[in-house]
């Protein structure tokens, strides 16, 4: 049986879900079985290119949802003032993989994509606003289950 | 013996809070052992709805409880803008559980509270500030302990 | 064989290095192995006092030392406007250790400094921008390793 490692990917900056994803390949790589659960932040990475509105979303979740596309992954303009510009230069420079790379590296090796059903609930998200690539649309107590057998457990 | 899980809860926003809240629930409803560990801005959550002031406490302390008691659980205005009305709204719409339930849910399955010493010696904060729901006072190591034989811990 | 933790320390904010650093000399002061991974921001903790600026940055990296010297340890302005200085002066008044006192008593107890090496990559950083108590540089993998076999493991 193989080693196992769940992260939950709560936020929605860029700068994490690539520090989220680089120890996911490289966890995945070394042949370990890896699940990133998606939740509330980290959905908008799932999301789309196209804004996630449907017409069943209210009001609120078509503002959401607009205001969140995944066309415009910016990080929180931190403390130093680093815009996500600024970050994605440097990160080509260094010839670093991007975030679109690394969610393909990620699939190549069988990363598990879980959609949190109640974050998706709460924003009005359903399959069809997300990207192909998820793998299951599932609970807490899902994540838990995988949790309890796995020797990483990260929240990010 | 059960299996247990440890959260240190060091965020004071409402999203993450919620976030623990879900997960502590959902492991303790499986019966599992649940501590959260409240500490620095995760002790907001634990305050009493009126100011948490003493005379005991300096003016800094005084100034810093006063703006962040805990009738005003203000998350972060993060990079949608997506306000805690609106946060609140949608769950309500979703028919979830707010934070004041999920915390009620927690004490009726044995979620542990447990609030660090350190921060409350910080912030100036007593017994007599924080909720009655409050388990223990302890610090750090009393954390590691706890931490040493779960099988999940969680930093959020 | 003793027990191990590891800590990823991604945050670069005051607050949070200071709960990595307490949980990090707590755990080492019971003869505990801890490594603490420093990625991203964190990798500002790491910096020499002078700006980590060398020749053979680009003007990208300049900027991105130059703004976060670790001379100027700044925690995001958060949701209760507390800032730095407040935090210092209370932390102080309880008599509680200075982020300065906690890193050399952590390098007394053994804890291991480990720096990113993809993120120094990115912000062109090499051992003479770091203080001399950082261990090592490494990837993600050697990460994962010291994870597989640690007991407790946070994201920070």
């Amino acid at each position: 049986m193989k080693d196992k490692m769940t992260i939950i990917l709560f936020s929605g900056e860029l700068d994490k879900a690539i520090a989220a994803f680089i120890l996911a390949t490289t966890a995945a790589a070394t042949n370990m079985d890896v699940s990133i659960f998606f939740t509330f932040w980290g959905l908008n990475i799932l999301k789309k290119s196209k804004f996630a509105i449907t017409k069943s979303q209210g009001l609120l979740q078509r503002m959401f949802n607009f205001m969140s596309t995944s066309k415009l992954p910016i990080t929180r303009l931190n403390m130093f003032g680093l815009g996500p510009w600024m970050m994605k230069k440097l990160m080509k420079k260094s010839k670093m993989a991007s975030l679109d790379e690394l969610m393909k590296l990620a699939k190549m090796l069988n990363v598990k994509y879980i959609a949190c059903t109640t974050s998706c609930g709460i924003l009005g998200l359903s399959k069809e606003n997300l990207i192909d690539e998820v793998d299951e649309f599932a609970g807490a107590s899902t994540y838990l289950g995988e949790a309890m057998t796995s020797k990483i457990n990260l929240f990010i």
